[in-house]
């Protein structure tokens, strides 16, 4: 069996990603989506002649040409309100942050320059430029411009544009049916009390945990090693969901059966074993052109890195969005890894008062220690054609818990 | 008036963080959470010793001492079993990967590297060594040992770590209960239609959204600039919020209410007015040195700083957890700011191949104009000391969109 680079490994997943469609949703509810729409202002941004500032509102050419420093106060405008006119020049409208102006006036002079008396404003002693502290209708953008451009990650401040939009609901790339389905005779539930020889399921809920962050709900499954039961259960996944990550079982061990019952189902292979610690025996494959497969091996940190460093751009890129793209960070000591495998290393993440991100590499005792996982922060791709990596060398990381 | 500088609003928000407690979730609904305990290990981490590959397990002397390259297969163990014994060092066991050692076996040698025909292994011309291929109980932790510190935002590798070590419910920091109050004749509700002169709401579910990644639900309300109704509204919210964030009404407009509605109900101010644009009129306050009060300034872009710049550090520093520390970035372009304010300019990060993050100012059009933080990722923070920022700088940013 020829293990295949990680290079090659990406190329053949991202040959296989697939399009969902897509689905409205309240944009309250919208939050962590990606939005399959561009949204366009429904009028002018700001839609009318803004004042940005609490003070009077002027005809700037009675100041200007009329040489005038004193206003007769006309009104008072609050925000919200039909605009108030002046009917000569020598008027002034006391007008408030966010209310509209009225095409008889162009300049705002706010309340801390000027001196209001007996119902007259008098400016002081500065100088004024026209249209000052006026937010001009569709400076921002014009009705029909395009405010957010489709295949976004719908963030905080996306929702709120939304809202001023007046978009009450907003069409979302639809999320893949994911199946999480842990195998092993000694994994044992959490809630169950394991022998002194088995352990209990994590892979599991920490894989649910990350799909959160997209929105998907995956739902969990427990096969043991039974090839009937592997084979059952698989084959309703198949008819029933999307993607299936499955963890465990694609080694060389005489129970490993996933390969095996995969094929006999009629998954396509399209590769077993990269060239790559942790995570070599990896196993990807797809069905019916349809249903993706992704069955990693059963280490906790195996499993970790694959979801990070091929599902999750795999996810991506069938959404159509870039959200969690690989960076560069330096590297904070030298490193030896003498094996011909692309290692990924785990590594704390820094950035100094220069801005650099710089990694700091955590030792672990190998691909079953995930007790680190919680205290690093990516994992850093060091390549198969090196065997010591330097201190101030800068590779490609792929952050988690973020 | 006299108008504070940043880092002093910083500091008297920061001296108000307030103790909310704990309470206990179960781990599967912990993510985001902030762990309020440690999480020791039940049992040493592995619990016993693990064969790391599939292969046989033997006795090393035999190897060594007594030359013997070929060993009688004794049984198949597969993982979660009770360990199997040889009865004699010239026996091997077939074990798989996850399978648990017997004390009479200590070295185990993979697939790869033997021949199993008629019952008997035989071991390739490799080197082996002693304890190859097993991850020794108590390795990565012995029972009793801290797993994870308290303080720390779970992650989904934590959610995994708990699993494994059969925490079925996590204690965590109990979260204050918000109120997010919009102020504002001029705005409406996003179904609504506004009039020419009216805004959609938006502040409100935009704040919304941002504290839903620290678990918060928070509450949205909505009053009118009536200095009757805002009393009652904020009465009743001092009652039943630990934290009420107010928008608009807090300049220097005729129907800016919310300071003296505040003072009135006997809220304590703490500060009014931050030397920064935008937010410069930002207003802070406590309540019977329980409730802390944050009025931001109406516009959708000080709201948006404001909660990143100062409500975030302080929930944060409540929770006792650091997730949004602010980071350094090099800014792209030379800028001017010749006002004696603090400017907090939206930039777009992004990591060159150098490993270093890079900083690209984005225009604005002032404080209304919140379209472009859907583009950018961070406010950089300009110091008031200088009017001039040059290419090359590096400063402190605060990401948002994250």
């Amino acid at each position: 069996m020829e293990l295949i680079t990680v290079e090659r490994a990406e190329q053949i997943i991202q040959s296989q990603t697939r399009d969902y469609g897509t689905i409205r949703v309240p944009y309250e509810h919208s939050l962590g989506r990606v939005l399959a729409e561009k949204l366009v202002a429904d009028r002018d941004l700001p839609p009318f002649n803004r004042a940005t500032v609490d003070g009077i509102a002027i005809a700037y050419r009675a100041y200007k040409e009329d040489g005038l420093r004193s206003f007769t106060v006309n009104a008072i405008q609050a925000a919200g309100e039909t605009p108030l006119a002046i009917s000569s020049t020598n008027e002034c409208i006391e007008i408030m942050t966010g209310a509209a102006l009225d095409s008889s006036l162009d300049t705002v002079v706010r309340y801390e320059d000027i001196v209001v008396a007996n119902g007259t404003a008098t400016v002081n002693d500065i100088e004024i430029k026209q249209g000052q502290n006026i937010h001009l209708q569709g400076k921002d953008k014009k009705e029909g411009d395009v405010v957010a451009d489709a295949c976004r990650l719908i963030t905080p401040a996306l929702v709120g544009l939304a809202a001023s939009v007046g978009k009450t609901d907003l069409l979302v790339k639809r999320l893949p049916k994911v199946a999480i389905v842990t195998t092993g005779d000694e994994l044992v539930g959490v809630e169950e009390n394991p022998t002194p020889y088995q352990l209990r399921r994590s892979n599991d809920v920490t894989i649910q945990s990350v799909l959160t962050r997209y929105g998907i709900q995956a739902d969990r499954l427990h096969v043991n090693d039974d090839y009937d039961t592997m084979k059952g259960t698989f084959q309703r996944c198949l008819q029933s969901y999307d993607v299936l990550l499955l963890t465990g079982g694609v080694s060389m061990g005489k129970f490993d059966y996933i390969p095996q019952v995969l094929e006999h189902l009629g998954v396509k292979k399209l590769f077993h074993k990269v060239r790559q610690r942790p995570g070599k025996p990896f196993w990807f494959g797809t069905y019916q052109d349809q249903q993706v497969i992704f069955a990693f091996p059963g280490n906790p940190v195996s499993v970790f890195m694959c979801l990070h460093r091929y599902f999750l751009p795999w996810l991506e890129r069938s959404l159509d969005v870039k959200i969690s793209s690989p960076q560069y960070a330096v590297l904070q000591h030298d490193m030896d890894f003498s094996y011909p495998l692309h290692y990924f290393a785990q590594v704390k993440l820094e950035v100094d008062h220069q801005g650099t991100v710089t990694a700091q590499p955590v030792e672990s005792n190998g691909s079953g220690d995930f007790s680190n996982l919680i205290y690093t922060d990516a994992f850093m791709e060091l390549p198969l054609e090196k065997n010591k990596f330097k201190k101030g060398e800068v590779y490609k990381i792929w952050p988690y818990n973020v």
